[in-house]
């Protein structure tokens, strides 16, 4: 069997990296020869993860033909987010938690996804159903996906699936998840260290709304002010780049990962049907969005409804 | 939990029949509201493995959105092999074993492919991870659904999940597998018994390769002569469904299940790509494909890829 690279999402977050780390622990263990591979830089809080549990980084590849011609897929599946030559590899293994599309095989592969909020608690699974041990630092890293994207279980993408893993895991890596928790995505949201384009680009995606053409970007922070206090800086940033690349709306989701509330920063428009897709006033660009983390499940539909006629 | 409907593929075979039922008994008992159903008549395999087994016909469907929201596919996933309406229900669980295309969804869903013989293989590990029991007679609609897809574990899809599955089911359900496996293949080719469209008809799958409309039927025999006596009546078939169906190319795979041999009937273009797609020559529309027993892994990738630039 030849060599087979693993890999999550280009621009990957802590379960793109971790995921493709534990795929690889498992699937060595059940024969197969895996490196777990990144299409970019570890993000300063899955770096501070993979200090914390003294475990390596994976090597950044940019692309993957010219070393394998099989590769296996973690937390992702559509082309777009994969590594740019993925049209001229196999795909023989994909885990994952997302929508399917863009995608497409000539032969029957291995495809494992599940409706559940972190890739990281379907391979928690895959280890008990092959009945291989999760070492303890890899269970350190595998529970940090897990809080990653779900905001410690916040995020009402958390399923039963993912706390039932997360206690698993932290009874292996003997972790105190809350404690832990906070501390790493802390370790996240240094904003301080981000230029105001910087923060505006790192997490932004572009929809299609109605003809209208919105960037919804996400910071994560532990303090509002640390934001707050460059408002008139990054409102600049986000006019500047919403000139240039002829977006209608650009609305900036600031979630403060520690009590669960967001406030989104506003500019373009049509504000009336940002105002009306979440029944609240935008005072001084500002709109208070208690409660609300997940852009995937909070804001996008809500828009939608609002702005698709 | 509103109710779901649970199918395989359209004219099915026993295996998109059993796995439909399978999957609804394993998904009633984890909570959910499910009724498995089929997108045609049972064939005479089939209608032999129910009878023999004491087990009801599904319901046959001709669409699915006017009864439910959702639905859980089994044994396909390509829109053109499933119900006529796919397109206004969302696919909330998928478990497979072919390639994936012109499959997409807008939400995270569940979904389990493997590359074994058999998606009642795949079945089979549900229900042990799910350390739900399989009842005896569900038990001998599985091994049915096995020895159907594999034919009798010669098929080169046969993989070792599927000789275990086959195994665990055989001793569950208390049947005398080579025995019981031939009497039913045997079953399954009583050609005599159908018209000339029934047999171009009835395991007949459509594919869309490099532009083309391509229809790949596969018959199975326990001796050539009965589908070559009525070659010019076939062919005549053929051509006739091909016009009122637009398809470029029609293959008909006559398979012996007693001695793994097949022989293609050829009508349309390009016949070039055939041939080449299989290293053999066309003789008064026949090809001989000895060895060839699966369409899935012999015939549609060798096409695809002399087909598909």
């Amino acid at each position: 069997m030849s060599k087979e690279l693993i890999f999550g999402h280009s621009n990957p977050d802590t379960d793109a990296i971790v995921a493709a780390k534990a795929y690889s622990y498992l699937q060595n263990k059940l024969g197969y020869d895996t490196e777990a591979v990144a299409l970019g830089e570890p993000n300063p809080e899955t770096q501070f993860v993979l200090n914390y549990f003294d475990e390596s980084t994976p090597r950044v590849i940019k692309e993957a033909s010219s070393e394998v011609d099989e590769v296996m897929l973690v937390d992702h599946n559509e082309n777009q987010q994969s590594v740019s030559d993925i049209d001229k590899v196999t795909v023989t293994h994909v885990v994952d938690h997302h929508r399917i599309a863009n995608f497409s095989t000539t032969l029957p592969l291995y495809y494992r996804a599940e409706p559940v909020g972190c890739t990281s608690t379907i391979l928690t699974k895959m280890f008990d159903e092959n009945k291989v041990e999760i070492p303890a630092q890899l269970a350190g890293l595998m529970l940090s996906a897990i809080i990653s994207d779900t905001l410690l279980l916040k995020s009402p993408t958390t399923t039963d699936d993912d706390k039932i893993a997360l206690k698993t895991l932290a009874e292996i890596a003997d972790i105190d998840v809350d404690k832990y928790g906070i501390e790493m995505l802390k370790a996240g949201t240094n904003t301080d260290a981000k230029s105001d384009k910087e923060l505006i680009d790192s997490d932004a995606k572009s929809f299609d709304l109605g003809g209208k053409s919105v960037r919804i970007d996400q910071i994560n922070v532990v303090d509002f002010d640390d934001i707050l206090k460059r408002k008139s800086d990054i409102l600049k940033a986000m006019s500047d780049e919403a000139s240039a690349e002829n977006y209608d709306l650009f609305l900036v989701l600031v979630t403060n990962v520690l009590n669960s509330d967001s406030k989104l920063i506003v500019l373009g428009e049509p504000k009336d049907a940002v105002e009306s897709a979440f029944n609240e006033k935008i005072n001084d660009d500002i709109m208070e969005l208690p409660g609300v983390v997940s852009r995937k499940k909070q804001v996008v539909p809500q828009l939608t409804d609002a702005m698709v006629k």
